[in-house]
């Protein structure tokens, strides 16, 4: 069983290829051998198998053909230009997520043994005309660039996955929350920066009001997730191989009470409260209100509540009880 | 006003170009020109104005830019690689249907005076999981590769009219019924033979049960819609370019009680009932019925009765009263 995953330098990625090396397995069978790829060799992480570590530019579809020249059994696709660099640069953005998602699923298709392909879309698909809860049978009316990209790359998927070239599986990720590290230009950033810098006494700015509401799931069960969208069969996908992952709908407010009960009054009054017109701009129209029926009954997860993600937060990346 | 048609040799195109030959204005303003292109190079029209031919491969960008060099204000983007054709050869389908549209949209962009672009979707967008009948809101999930490449295009049309590098309106045409001439490689292609050539004393056999639904549109008001398509202001599309004309919900065996009514006992009995699996396996899923709210609203229209598509035939292609 060879594995392979872009964007392996980012968060998620470097989380998903540490969960794989604990488990050891999947598909039921053995992990043989990771490739991690991203646009610099991302550093592998520690694994009971070979780890190996690539450059690719997923852009350039001969340097796709290259990463997988190897072959591999499960890829998951999570390289991607982030939303607030997308909308910054169109070109870029097109390139990343339309023609390098194209070029990834033709790279796994040509290797003529139906992959496993997991692809990481995004609730960014959503918005427009698409009526408020969210459910499975609502159309994708994207507001920004990425969640367009996101959304036409889906639809190829579910395509090459019908016609049996790849095995495709397209999860749109909620906001995860809380992520360690630094602020990205993605515009949710401020998802996490609001929790993660005040837990560790520094000040944040929340650019939206404590009403905007939003569709939040943990780093952990992300990853559960992305694992177990591999480990399903895919004829359980039925005629669409991509859908709304869990999560659940907090308004920002929720969110920061959550924490004042797991962390106290001090990291609450390191926030500082300021919209940002131009990020607003781009997160309004993004939905917090999901039915995400066909998740569930497939076996993904949610967190049981905020103060959840606050107490994985403190305790995997800040090594606190 | 300089107009472009891309797929004018086929019969829509065609028919769209004697249309706006015969009205010589399109949003308010005089035509000055009409180009006409077409992978090989069309038979220009008659017309008040300049008309040119040009060959142009949607699929190499080149070959757009060089299509669009004279600039346009409108462009009507019909040329499509067709669903049956898509089918058995994926990557022509991806080259023309997915790349070819981005191609188009790019150098519309690159015009910098964000054109018109009219694009011919398709109801193949719909099936699978989406609800029926299909209405406004609910999901694209295309069961064809043609749909899939027609759905991914559309995502990327509305964005990039969002973003104001273009003036684009997805129309997703019903089966248009019924086209003169021979039958081609569309899926749909049974749709109008089964009248057309019994209509001129041939026989034709039809592939699907009498009780196969479907949702229907004549030549004459689709070229109609398409007009009014580049007519209404942008942003009555709102936040959604894309939509499903109107079309009526017929059985293929109203349809034929329809020809009944009109041409008589004759050209029913020149019909052979013979059902296709290879053919049913694709059109299975295609919807037939819609409840098109926003199309009626922006004033699309539609065929008063199959009846009329019949006599429409009858005097426009037959030159019979």
């Amino acid at each position: 069983m060879h594995v392979v995953i872009t964007g392996a330098g980012g968060f998620l990625g470097n989380r998903l290829a540490r969960a794989l090396a604990e488990r050891g397995r999947l598909r039921g069978a053995p992990i043989t051998a990771l490739t991690m790829a991203d646009l610099s060799a991302p550093e592998p992480v520690a694994a009971p198998f070979p780890v190996r570590s690539r450059a690719c530019g997923v852009a350039q579809r001969d340097q796709v053909d290259a990463l997988l020249s190897d072959g591999a059994e499960v890829i998951f696709h999570l390289a991607a230009i982030v939303s607030g660099q997308a909308e910054a640069e169109f070109d870029l953005g097109m390139a990343v997520n339309l023609t390098g998602s194209l070029n990834l699923f033709q790279a796994a298709r040509a290797l003529g043994t139906c992959p496993v392909v997991v692809f990481t879309s995004s609730i960014a698909v959503y918005g427009g005309e698409a009526p408020d809860p969210i459910t499975d049978t609502v159309l994708l009316n994207p507001q920004t660039s990425y969640g367009a990209q996101k959304a036409a790359a889906e639809m190829i998927l579910t395509d090459m996955s019908r016609r049996g070239f790849i095995d495709g599986r397209g999860l749109r990720l909620p906001s995860i929350t809380i992520r360690p590290g630094r602020p990205n230009r993605a515009a949710s950033s401020f998802m996490s920066s609001i929790f993660r810098e005040p837990l560790q006494g520094q000040e944040a700015v929340c650019p939206v009001p404590p009403d905007y509401v939003l569709w939040a799931l943990s780093p952990r069960r992300c990853i559960e997730n992305l694992i177990h969208g591999a480990e399903l069969p895919g004829q359980a996908f039925g005629p669409n191989r991509c859908l709304a992952l869990p999560g659940r709908s907090y308004t920002i407010g929720e969110m920061v009470e959550a924490m004042r009960r797991v962390a106290g009054e001090a990291p609450v009054r390191l926030i500082r409260w300021e919209v940002d017109p131009e990020l607003m701009r781009i997160v309004a129209d993004w939905r917090g209100r999901f039915a995400v029926e066909k998740a569930l009954r497939l076996g993904f997860v949610r967190d049981e509540s905020f103060e959840d993600n606050v107490r994985q937060f403190l305790s995997e990346e800040l090594g606190r009880g």
